[in-house]
């Protein structure tokens, strides 16, 4: 049977997502929880399993290590409580993992957090520098998140042309759609001229193609499908979840087949994610999408590895406004990680709240005009190693 | 429906446990999931989902954070790999997370490796001194583990009377298991008198009162009860599974209804899989039993907490040989953490190949004479605050 069209979202909560230095770890996981409680209607003891996505545990903060981190917070003591972990996929994994548990029947309901807290340490205490200084194979060569994905860029630009003006189009219409969200963390637009001008960061990348470091979190309630009218009629359905991990962590650059055009771990996630939605044809079924961009130039790519354009269209895709709020196939209508930023554990949570809310008709400004049925939320982590990509429907 | 009596176990590897200076993580994964799929008479590419149980990952080395530290090692590219973490409870929840996608009819197989390598430190390096260096709330006021469970040994003693002796029984009883098993990381017997000469680490919690910290890495494969005999004759039913997070990690001795007589989280999370398995008597229905001894104190509150026998009664339950190799209810025939040793994420994972083991018989020279029917397995992590309990049977 497995979990396609098994489970419905019946409940969603977030912070405010940037430097959130008057909110602890413990602070953000209780207001995104209680927020997704209070919209499904149910008190916290009602629920009887939880999971908790928390991507670096230690290395920011000595909270969310375990289930204990969500137990402690939200006082939901005896309840069975995992904490996964999966680089930027870590939020949709541990909202996968619930889904298993509500499909089986073990339980009825389940509360997915996802959260990070990554403002609260001075730049040598970064995730790279922490690292370096137990001496990581790949960061100690100089092989950041943004050295990898300008390799990415200027592969690309090799093959295809100039990408570097389509990339800071991508910068501008997330920074727009940002600008229209209060929980974003970046909530200015920004133009063309300030986003080529920008420092270099890593040749293409400049700092306005990437996305920034973010303390979040965002919660979610699930029940199965067929539950879901007990408990409010503003729900969807996932209708498909797959998640792949498609490329090695520490060998990724040596991987003799990677063209470094594409992530494999995408595609394949997709296509699984597809195949359970019944979607043959992404850019015409899939109305709206939420979609990893870490850096400009990955959004590009993602639009080729996710099927909503051919190889190399991607420059085409977002310079001809396809993925505009009012395009064919808005991407990213929340301000995406560029601007809505990029709490790793939470990114994926908050990116399935965020289509959910398009298909419920409750984006406020940022809401797309035309009717939505089937939206899609994608997450890439590690060096393009692994994918999640979820399916949700009404 | 749920998961209790919906998933066998076909296939189980691990590694020798101890300081495995000459095998690296990576190592120790390929052999662990290797000798679980020879087991099963599987190869790698018939697994179509695995999960990942690493409870430190950066603490001790660079990899576990994610799940493609499983994929990369063994090859496994495209495969949705999750990684859990959740203290000593770690490979038990991973386990559990895959019975739910196994159940649930989203998978037919699933490959579940617990690992952790803790040896290649040097001791400035070690967990509590990275704790400690990072300021966590507990480990800089010197609440470490032996501190903590000394305060459990200490609260015992005042209400039962003496206790150390018993103590020392527990570490004779599981050194004489390890002794007969050439897996585990002392293999060596010791004597009362040498637990009770033994250095003072935390009053009155002696040097061979604690497990040891340990490399290692365990596997099993699981698939639904009703396709078991397609792969093999050799497999046990999960015939309960239930993980309980019952108390704070950072707020735990400050918990106003713990009185530091025993663990909720084990009393809450055998209660749930008692009830899954249909156990109403455990001392009578539970013919063998693995359970966490990370202390010997530890080991004589388990027997109360999971109900073998009442409150104050551990002392005699060890004093009369009743836990013994030969005794009425064997625990840890397998030598146990203080014997066996204690990799956290791998633990788990190994304790439930081991009740296996001597539930279809192939516990070797550690093989419990009676018939084996039902046996438990038991973790329980952070400050006693997470606990998972496996019921194994035919």
């Amino acid at each position: 049977m497995g979990i396609a069209g098994e489970i419905a979202i019946i409940g969603m909560g977030k912070t405010k997502f940037g430097d959130n230095f008057e909110k602890s770890y413990f602070d953000m996981v209780v207001e995104a929880a209680h927020g997704a409680l209070e919209d499904a209607g149910l008190d916290a003891l009602d629920i009887p399993a939880a999971w908790l996505g928390t991507c670096y545990a230690y290395a920011y903060t000595t909270e969310g290590n375990a289930g204990t981190s969500l137990a402690e917070p939200l006082g939901l003591y005896d309840l069975p409580v995992t904490r996964v972990a999966n680089y930027c996929a870590t939020g949709m994994d541990a909202l996968r993992n619930a889904c298993f548990a509500v499909a089986c029947g073990e339980y009825d309901l389940a509360l997915v957090v996802g959260a990070e807290k990554m403002r609260d340490v001075p730049p040598r205490g970064s995730l790279v520098a922490q690292h370096v200084e137990k001496g990581h194979p790949l960061y100690c060569k100089g092989r950041t998140a943004p050295g990898m994905f300008a390799l990415v860029a200027n592969r690309y630009a090799d093959k295809y042309g100039d990408v570097k003006e389509a990339m800071a189009k991508v910068s501008v219409k997330n920074h727009h759609n940002g600008a229209l969200n209060p929980k974003a963390h970046f909530q200015r637009e920004v133009t063309i001229e300030q986003v080529l001008r920008a420092p270099m960061v890593a040749e293409p990348i400049g700092l306005l193609d990437c996305c920034p470091t973010t303390d979040g979190a965002a919660a979610v309630i699930i029940t199965r499908a067929e539950l879901a009218k007990r408990y409010t009629d503003d729900f969807v359905v996932i209708r498909g979840i797959a998640l792949s991990a498609s490329l090695g962590y520490f060998s990724a650059q040596f991987q003799p087949d990677w063209d470094f055009l594409g992530f494999r771990a995408t595609r394949v996630a997709a296509q699984r994610a597809y195949e359970q939605a019944g979607i043959t044809q992404p850019f015409d079924q899939i109305d709206v999408a939420e979609v990893h961009d870490c850096f400009t130039i990955t959004e590009i790519v993602n639009y080729e590895d996710l099927g909503f354009c051919g190889p190399g269209e991607g420059v085409a895709f977002i310079s001809e406004g396809v993925s505009a709020l009012d395009g064919a196939l808005p991407v990213n209508t929340s301000g995406g990680l560029k601007s809505y930023g990029h709490p790793i554990g939470a990114s994926g949570v908050r990116m399935v709240i965020d289509v959910a809310d398009q298909i419920l008709g409750r984006a406020g400004p940022r809401q797309v005009k035309k009717p939505i049925d089937l939206g899609l939320a994608h997450t890439l982590g590690g060096p393009g190693a692994v994918s999640c990509v979820v399916i949700l429907g009404g």
